[in-house]
């Protein structure tokens, strides 16, 4: 398929390039460097062979997340952010930007997210899950974002009308027992899901979509696992009829149809699509690929042959993305 | 459908019946209670009126994962056998056990398990999640049973041709920051399923079916969300040739194909089985309905009415169970 | 689901009520006939009961394509389309209409459809399979809507813009032999399809929607057994390389995903649905039930059941509809 | 997927290479004629290049069944189960035997089964549809085996206790009305589809199954587009509380259940089969391709890549062929 859309997509900045350099082994890590520092040359090429006419680009992870000194968590944000618009403004027919945010304080983030969407012309934001502040918990508070300090935050994505995809990175090492002895299951095997999976459910929990029922969340690897489990989440001991003890109002499948799309990033399997499209429907799910870290062809010839109609191919490829993200293309 | 064979379905003793108050609101304290201790009348009658001609019973949770006091552990499990096999004698064309476990104690937990086959005629056993041992990290160790103490006692498992069921528990609360504040994300909502689903791919990763080739475990709801996310766990950075840093040698799907039955307590949702037939075939699935922590008629009801094939509704709702369990009814 | 819209939904007036009187053994005949006589009482009854807002309503099947007197069959369509409108007027909020057409003529079934459409404020027709007419082949004739003759009335319907509902008939006698013996296989158990299918396959074969791209057609009973068999039509003997010998240029896969939509009439299957959904998504599909041959409870107990998305339920019980047919509702 | 078995392939002797002439344009004869008279070069190589160890052949269409000389019926068919089981011997570890039977004349197809099966050793028949003979209607009568002159023959089968499989052939001339101008609707683009599926339900039917619940027909192209509509065939008018017009007594699902089998030649469609798994279980679809009509690499290359579980791929693919034909490899 031509003219894909894809939204999950990777870069970095020397300063946030060594978060990136665990997730493979050493003997890739050159390769891996050079996809994530490159922009208009390995990656167009890519994309030019695999029918992707746009990406909405990003920062890698957990970059500005981790960063526990709050001032320089705003000063990586804000360059990766001006990187990355310089970058977008070399080719404007192929790139899209995704801001960086330094959450750690939820003001400057709420107000790099205006500068970048009002001045830089950014679609939307992604950030790598929860966030550490050295003045929090000495950085080991996990600082989720249904937490009442944010808020106002949500109140400025809400008035900006840009998406925010809720990215994955990893639990910190003293909530990480349950992975003791088996690092693989560290990172995108399964770890990544499990905390961004809560992470959403959290803010879903919060009543965050009932104060902000305009707010539209992204999540990627085909819903981190949620759509499998979401009837459970709404239905388990359903004898009881007493509603769960959370602030929320509604199903949960509800908050799902109304504030969330998926994307098809890094999980490229034709069972798990149609499981999504049969709980979700295909206008909430959305072509990506997860580069670099995941291959573009790996991503592009499974969802080009993919067992769905040619109609949702449409959608899912591009048109969900050009009106979610208002692209006139 | 009449003649299911359930095989998630809990019982207490009184040592273990306060395990369970704390997931239902108060209000429903005295149902639970009556529904848990209750064998021969109101569960035969619900059994009687929903079409189920079998169920395998289990112990309530975590029960005996949770005693650290490993001597206590080990004798109410051996009450808790013992009860058990008084009860299915009165109805041996209604009932058949799992052996609770001491798993803290490898060895006498290979003991019981043996006396509860081979003396009591039970199918196998049914254990919760980790076990605490107060001698072992002051009963905060997880004790996982993929940790090299155990294999002898999965050498018994093999010799006594018996599957495993590994039925959900809660995390401690020191392992469960990311739920903090949302205490409605334990338990069957979602905090089981990352527990369970954890332990399983430890146990996979560990080598321990290319030990044990014959071993079968079941997992309960669904498959606590591995099939939807089991693709990207043998994919996930396709790119990177090297194999991943565990033991075990084969793709996963591989070992759920060859070790691991699945079955649909409290979640009874047909696109979710629908996706786990396509993952994993019809063959792997069970019927279950997780009484009494889920009505017997909310299980029946969808799973007599679920749109697969008649065929595949007698294999999982009865023939699978009747093959693994060389059950002859 | 409040607000379903049920668009293959049929009426009688006296001079067509006989041609129903086949379909139903002679015990159910007097319950057939008033309910196709009947519009005002229980067809609404019926409608709220079971969550639909709207039925465009329709005259039975075959009624004006079998009657091969065509100054008759111009008469009886329009006296149809007149009792309707007036029907409809009395509930605008409930009803709409679709046109009855004396294909036998042309000319005189576009001047119709422009008369039904343009005052009586019709939303499109609906017409029993292939027509009639008496100085044709002594009525014996099968006059298919691909052949040449029609194409300035495809070119009316194009200019009015309005969706053609091609609704099934059976085969005459002569070209029934395949039947012999089993006359239970003719209407819905079998010989409708069959001969729907043909001739929307003929529709595309011809060229129509080359000529006319904008054409929209409209098949019951999930498509008439085509999405199942849309990719062996396209793909045959896909060794050869030479285009198939019909004027179409286009995959017929192309064709059914600009110009065809199908609906739920009278075939209420949960695994058919899915499978539709899969080939034309969830755009291309509207709820119906085909009363009074089906009931609606039948209908819209499973409609508002099935397994599919919420999403995809409010598009196809509903906006599927009122997008398709211009509805302000 | 290494192993495969394949059964809708088939073979021509000079007597009956014409009757495939018109399935292919003149430009692609030299290759089909090739291809068909082949067995022990081309196939094999395709067979091993595609991963099929075992092909089960049989003659072209529809050869015995359109000769109207009853004589020269029995004779060709006697011929080409000769050379067939000669050409069998030579691989009998590549190939198996379908035997063409000569049922214009009941009594003399049920002593050639009989001689195929047990002196040849031929695992089952494969039929081209109705038959013709000289001596009943000048050969246009359409020799259904519903008809009652044919229970002798299908006691037989039953005898000798292996599956029939039922293959398309087109309708007579003058039977084809429906097709006029559309000779491209003739053969596998869909008239093979009707003509084959209604003689299946004329079987189902004619109570054929109830007097022989053990015989077993096999369809192919995915049971020629019966699975899509089968709830409809049970469930049309389901107001209408008296039983269907046939002797049969039970549901059409149930006799596809115990009596019917479908393969996936011709119709390599990811979703179509699906849908056939979701209807009939995966316990019976077979993997086939329609050789030399259709290719072996379009089959097998989207077999073992669609997706399915591995479990129900090799039962697909493998072992439910050798069950059904007792096949030892
Ligand atoms: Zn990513
Ligand atoms: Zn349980
Ligand atoms: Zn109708
Ligand atoms: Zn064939």
């Amino acid at each position: 398929m031509q003219g894909k859309i894809a939204l999950e997509e990777h870069f970095a900045i020397p300063e946030t390039l060594q978060d990136s350099a665990g997730f493979v082994p050493g003997a890739y890590w050159d390769e891996l460097q050079h996809r994530l520092l490159d922009i208009q040359d390995t990656r167009l090429r890519q994309m030019d062979a695999h029918g992707i006419e746009l990406m909405i680009l990003s920062l890698n992870a957990p970059a500005v997340q981790a960063i526990t000194d709050r001032k320089r968590a705003i000063e990586v944000a804000r360059r990766a952010n001006d990187v990355l618009a310089e970058e977008c403004a070399k080719r404007p027919d192929r790139f899209r930007a995704f801001a960086a945010l330094p959450l750690q304080d939820p003001e400057a983030a709420a107000q790099e997210l205006a500068r970048c969407v009002k001045d830089l012309g950014f679609v939307g934001a992604l950030v790598n899950g929860f966030s550490q502040d050295a003045t929090q918990g000495d950085g080991k508070d996990l600082l989720y974002y249904d937490l009442p300090q944010y808020r106002p935050f949500w109140a400025e994505v809400a008035a900006l009308d840009v998406p925010f995809y809720l990215h994955p990175r990893n639990p910190l090492p003293q909530d990480s027992r349950i992975y003791d002895g088996h690092p693989w299951l560290m990172g995108p095997t399964w770890a990544f899901a499990q905390e961004t999976a809560v992470h959403a459910l959290r803010l879903i929990g919060s009543g965050l979509f009932d104060e902000h029922p305009s707010l539209q969340i992204v999540l990627g690897h085909m819903g981190e696992g949620i759509p499998y489990m979401l009837w459970r989440i709404d239905h388990r001991n359903a004898w009881v009829k007493l509603p769960p003890k959370h602030p929320a109002k509604r199903k949960f499948v509800e908050y799902f149809a109304q504030n969330f799309h998926i994307t098809t990033s890094g999980n490229f399997r034709t069972q798990t699509l149609i499981d999504a499209i049969l709980e979700l429907g295909s206008e909430r799910v959305m072509f990506s690929t997860d580069w670099p870290f995941e291959n573009v062809d790996h991503a592009a010839d499974w969802f080009d042959a993919t067992s769905i109609s040619e109609a949702d191919r449409l959608k899912i490829g591009r048109t969900n993305a050009m009106r979610l993200f208002k692209l006139a293309l």
